[in-house]
């Protein structure tokens, strides 16, 4: 490469690389796609490939004068929302992890509407019980990619979809939507509340007692999102007087759930470890999310997972 | 109704009604159709309510000179085999129940693909696992209904569905379709192997260890068909050795699974009580198919479920 093309928008910098696996498959990413790696220092992109090592980004970003477009890895990107700024375009994984993440939800309806948290680990012929996903109502919070594949994974199931968003634009393929202030009217007559919304001021705590009690009995809550949408005492007071059916949760406040926390006790809670989508799904959905986003960027195109920085998503 | 009126087609007995909640749903599927209900003896349709009592249906059916057709109730007739006969036409429930079976099939692979059976009743926080339904492979054993319906359920996941019949003819929505005598090729290279064939001499005991050790390690056995058609030391070999990942039975051999039988020793082994169709489910959508077809009989038109005397389902 000359010292020319140095300087050009084909110049990509892949970093920290503390996760060898996460780097190697980013930067074959960007060169499959036209880039030029080079050293932080001679960068106009930066590939940031650790989700983990937000503490090293401001030592890094300030060793990269040229660079102009950051891509961030993952779509929660609260860890790097300090060091955001107007002087750079921010790119994350949003949407890039929808269908797992979907898939996940799936799962999580099925187990508890067909009763598996009861069958698995039984040691003797369970009771008969379980009820339809098919023909079923469920409220959505959040209007993101993951609501979207949600929404496409379940089309030949006959569900009749909520979206709750902020305003209530129509969301495509939703049966209705509603904006935020009527959360508690759209959760009412679900067979299931599922959160799958960015984590922002105006949605931090907005699972609490107030739609517990909108909830129906048997309806259960579905959180694929961050913890602290749902007010955790709150939720095991509904969990210990039936208020709701229960939950399923792939989030929790904190993060991992300690041992001894209340939530382990209850049988009608089930919680996984933060899987909707695992770095084994997700890498190779956000290294080709990289290809296609340098190639993008090389071509003058827009591109996907633009951060709004005043959002802070 | 008149004398001349019981002797026509639409005369029809529902019994033996030794379940009241069965036999008021279909006595009402009956007579919303267009069809008067009359005692046995001038009866010339039969609608059997009743699942459990084939052994009362000899007795009865010779109390029913005048019965041309016989409804019978659920998909799984092998209970009124031996009273099958070429004088009277035989419809079941077959393909009626095969979008809650087909769901709970979804629910069986995403519970054993996304390792739900792990973290349901953990009491700390899990290792990360699974992997993706979407864009795996699925060997499905039979082409009836459920197969129908499995395939479309999954219409936007991307599974890669091989189907094995008898002759291989193709089935619709399959990526491929074998015939009986390629089993042992068909699951070799799947993600998971469905049964859902009927239970016949062809088919009992089809899944072995031949098909075990063809089958890949991290392979899974869904079987929402009949226990018999697995072999089940097989089957614990199988799932001892580790020459498969593990199953999900909604059927077992004997059933209901005795207390203290090993399968129930595994970790592996998801055991559901028969739950693929609940009444619940079922009898709805039974009544349904009883009313259309009521219709049809009246207006001389094919019925629907015909069963095929010789083949036995």
């Amino acid at each position: 490469m000359s010292a020319g093309e140095k300087a050009g928008a084909n110049a990509f910098a892949v970093g920290p690389g503390s996760r060898p696996e996460m780097h190697d498959a980013l930067a074959a990413a960007v060169a499959s796609a036209g880039g030029h790696l080079v050293p932080f220092e001679d960068a106009e992109v930066l590939v940031w490939d650790d989700p983990g090592a937000a503490d090293d980004f401001p030592e890094i970003i300030r060793s990269c004068p040229k660079v102009k477009w950051v891509q961030l890895p993952w779509a929660g990107i609260e860890p790097f929302l300090p060091h955001l700024d107007h002087t750079h375009i921010w790119t994350s994984g949003k949407d890039v992890y929808s269908r797992p993440v979907a898939e996940w939800i799936v799962t999580a309806l099925l187990t508890a509407f067909r009763d598996f948290h009861l069958f698995v680990g039984a040691k003797s012929w369970p009771l008969q019980s379980g009820r339809n996903l098919l023909g079923s109502s469920i409220t959505v919070v959040g209007a993101g990619g993951i609501t979207g594949s949600l929404i496409e994974l379940l089309g030949p199931w006959d569900v009749n979809v909520t979206v709750v968003r902020r305003r209530g634009l129509p969301f495509d393929g939703a049966h209705r939507t509603l904006s935020s202030d009527r959360l508690t009217e759209a959760v009412s007559e679900a067979d299931a509340v599922v959160v799958a919304a960015a984590l922002t001021d105006a949605t931090r705590g907005i699972i609490n007692r107030h739609i517990f009690d909108a909830m129906r009995s048997d309806s259960w809550l579905i959180n694929v999102a961050r913890g602290a949408h749902v007010v955790v005492p709150d939720l095991e007071d509904a969990l210990r007087s039936g208020s709701i059916a229960g939950a399923v949760l792939d989030v929790t406040d904190p993060e991992p759930l300690p041992d001894r926390h209340p939530l382990w006790a209850f049988d009608n809670c089930i919680i996984t470890p933060h899987v909707g989508n695992t770095p084994e799904m997700g890498l190779p959905l956000l290294a080709e999310r990289v290809a296609n986003n340098t190639r993008n960027w090389l071509n003058g195109l827009p591109l996907a997972g633009v951060v709004d920085v005043d959002a802070g998503y």
